[in-house]
């Protein structure tokens, strides 16, 4: 089995530069850390290069790793490579999937994302997304990397679960206009109240950016724009928390 | 007008020791970042018992501190003070204001978090509870201290629009059975699909801890459970977007 027990092994800064989108999409890989996590790739086919798992630490019985590359490596050095204040002890370097190629269909439903910036709130609204049984998520321009490792923990592997692509979200608003799909743009105050909607067969969602909201050029190309009243004094709700709330509004009791 | 020059000034040292629970409690006080929550403290009658200035900051003309107690520092001492990577320079220690008389109300609504640990999650929801107009948030035992800084911060000022109090939770569920105002609790496929309650006048929901959700007890206490139903491949939602599906379910078109 292979080894590391230096820091200064070149393989280490190849882990800790992957935590770069630049560099992982130069490498076409991107690293997931920890057991839950590992299981997910592991069962949605994602390609996995390298396993690297600390010395203190063991395979529990239900992981086959009889065909993975594995090097076991010292504590410190697990430390050294880990994005996480308190390392789970494993860590496992991905190949990135090819792009899915997702078409829009009348009775599915989509989410466009336009700008979302934080690691956090993307991983919440991808986790979301999937409770929700939505089709495909599109990652608009501006958009977090959904391969950042912030994203994929908030996802709790939901990425792997649905498809999420990056793409043009005008075209896709256009895609859904020629399948007539109705297409629902968001911004807080502008447009009909949620809950004034009917439930869709289906349907795609426009969210946006924390403090920007939705592009008005994606406004207007919208069929109709909705928000969730402010009932109270918040300014806004946190976009994750929006788009839950409405993607479980327009999928209610079909 | 004061100034501290030294990262060692007992000051200094004061603000970095208020990050933790213990010592606010004791001291009764607490401390906000940036020019948001400052405004959200002075605009809501929360007592600033001093400011903390940069010295390369200048105070807007809108916020009047002519009574307050000011207290110039190095861009130093703030970065060695502050409690995000990326200070703003402004930083404010407030008194804990008393807990709040919350009294049970027929028409009203009432979230109880029972045992939420993580700071983000319960910022976005006490933001959450305050959009949906909620009238209280009872904090049960096990939830993270509200005047975390995490907190404060994921509330964006809402912790400071609505009562948040700390609470036993089965004494309020008591009190929501004596004026005959339904509790919900909330379990992962146990009870009733949400969809299927119609909007209620007054309610409370109980949301619970991220792993291990609401606590037997208080499930048995509760009028109803319900749940948000998961249709993808997702284990759960996030307890604050769960939160947010459900306030605004129940108080839909009401």
């Amino acid at each position: 089995m292979n080894r590391i027990d230096s820091t200064k092994n070149p393989k280490v800064k190849n882990v800790k530069r992957l935590s770069k989108r630049k560099y992982r999409e130069r490498e076409q890989q991107f690293v997931v850390e920890g057991w839950h996590l590992l299981e997910e790739v592991l069962t949605h086919n994602v390609e996995v290069q390298e396993l690297l798992i600390a010395e203190n630490k063991d395979f529990p019985s239900e992981i086959d790793v009889s065909r993975l590359l594995v090097t076991v490596v010292t504590e410190q050095v697990m430390n050294e490579m880990s994005y996480t204040e308190t390392p789970q002890g494993i860590l496992a370097i991905c190949r990135m999937p090819a792009q899915e190629d997702v078409k829009i269909k009348q009775r599915n439903n989509y989410l466009f994302v336009d700008g979302v910036q934080d690691p956090g709130n993307l991983g919440t609204i991808i986790r979301t997304a999937d409770a929700a049984g939505i089709t495909a998520v599109i990652l608009g321009e501006g958009t977090v990397d959904p391969y950042n490792d912030k994203v994929i923990r908030a996802t709790q592997g939901s990425l792997f679960h649905l498809s999420v692509i990056k793409g043009e979200l005008e075209e896709w608003i256009d895609a859904c206009n020629q399948v007539k799909i109705p297409v629902f743009g968001t911004a807080a105050g502008q447009g009909t109240t949620h809950s004034a909607i009917a439930a869709q067969k289906g349907f795609a969602l426009i969210v946006g950016n924390e403090g920007a909201g939705v592009q008005e050029k994606y406004l207007e190309l919208a069929d109709q724009n909705i928000y969730v009243p402010i009932y109270g004094n918040a300014e806004s709700l946190n976009v994750s928390v929006a788009t839950g709330i409405l993607l479980y509004h327009l999928k209610q009791s079909i």
